[in-house]
């Protein structure tokens, strides 16, 4: 019996769509809206990222075409709702800022792929991976009329980029999809989460 | 002598650009912008649904194809223009409202013909229909920079879900375009209504 | 010896871009955001009224295709920080005003040029114009939470209009891409000046 390997995609998909809907639940938990509003803005920045990057290479949306991202936010939802009763006030909490930047990694990576796979250059494979990685967060932000984190966040945008710099990498030198995705979504988490534990910033103007 | 029957798709985008468009400007008035930003932004709450529809099947918008949209826009904002002067203070004045759920109504209806004719699954018709009836008045709220109604109303969003789900199922028995739209259309409609009357809320978490 | 002309999109789309680069940046900087941040906002000001260009007429975004956009954006940003430099305070300054009105200018002309290009009619030429001169400084101004210029301001994206009608009556007598480009654009910028300038406004409602 065979064992297909699971699509690279798919995979960091789905881990982006539950991140950013545990992400988008909580901040609305945060910001008082009631049941019906935390599930629009969880779904809503689950599928941001994702509908952009379809947008952007021409296509129609993957959340459009079938239940699972829908599905799959929905249930990031429930993780929400149940974390958000757990954790009580989750301002800043780190359960946010790490499914944050899961959600950061993990859309990167599909970005990155979904680039390749429509034949844009090195240059379009980071673009698409930073504008993939960052839309969900960003629409939320603007939904909730917060300074968007993208732009105050040194080690935000920069985190998705480098992921999407090394994705170009590695695929040039002929690594498989796979194990780009998971070194490049890897990458994205690892410089985040030390941003976030360090504090790393850039000197203001 | 043979009349043929309106296109309800054409019906259906008609009155939603008016009802938007009304909508649109009258919120432009009571934010105290002058005769141009009430015109743009009537014009932009009017459009906002039906280019996000078309750009999500990946078609060019017919806003862009065809000057019927903006010109209908723009005697929408006429009315806007006449109905501000008319009843003064518009302040979840009962015609916004009112114009709102017409709209919401009718932007649902136009969603679901555009995803059964693009041959979206069931799924693709009901995320369609309710992108496609919240987008203009999304738009507006992010551009006035209110609190968007989609994330504080439970049975905003809700309604044109309804309505999409009601199209898929009667499209699925076989019921044709022009009766469906018009039931899809009153549903939304309908249960929009009695949510702003009867305070329909569900609970806070 | 044969000097090619320049291609008349090309020039509009490299000073339009630099020019709202300036802009996003000296805004950016005005916001207090920090050298990433100014980096981050000066870009998305910059590929904002393209990108949405490109995607209304269903094409993949010049931005995503090519490096020369973002290569260009980030040398406008560097050229915002120096001028920031110098300046210092920069809030409503005079080259904030003039490079905005230069980046308005220079993109309704590249929405007139890809509008005719796509064989977009008359009206397609004339809302392409507008949204794509409109759409950088919109996207700042919904991202550092301003109340958008094209709401507020009267002669705004009129002037973008304005250009777009001119650059249609010009294509319609036969007049060729590069003297069409450049008269739009010059016109946009004039009217943009000189309603800086002498204050025009419409009355309010």
């Amino acid at each position: 019996m065979v064992i297909a390997a699971p699509d690279p995609f798919a995979v960091m998909n789905v881990v982006g769509l539950l991140a950013f809907a545990v992400v988008g639940s909580l901040r609305a938990i945060d910001a008082d809206l009631d049941l019906l509003g935390v599930g629009v803005l969880g779904v809503m920045t689950a599928l941001g990222g994702g509908v952009t990057r379809d947008l952007l290479v021409d296509s129609v949306p993957v959340a459009l075409r079938s239940t699972t991202d829908v599905s799959v936010a929905l249930a990031g939802v429930g993780v929400g709702l149940a974390v958000g009763r757990v954790v009580g006030d989750v301002t800043d909490h780190s359960v946010v800022l790490l499914a944050d930047a899961v959600g950061l990694a993990a859309f990167a990576a599909t970005g990155a792929l979904v680039a390749a796979d429509a034949g844009l250059s090195a240059f379009g494979v980071v673009v698409l991976a930073t504008v993939t990685g960052v839309g969900g967060g960003l629409l939320s932000d603007v939904l909730l009329r917060n300074v968007p984190a993208v732009l105050v966040e040194d080690f935000y945008a920069t985190c998705a980029l480098v992921g999407g710099v090394a994705f170009w990498a590695l695929a040039s030198v002929g690594v498989g999809d796979g194990t780009n995705a998971a070194v490049c979504a890897g990458l994205v988490l690892g410089l985040r989460l030390l941003a976030i534990r360090y504090d790393w910033e850039l000197p203001t103007v």
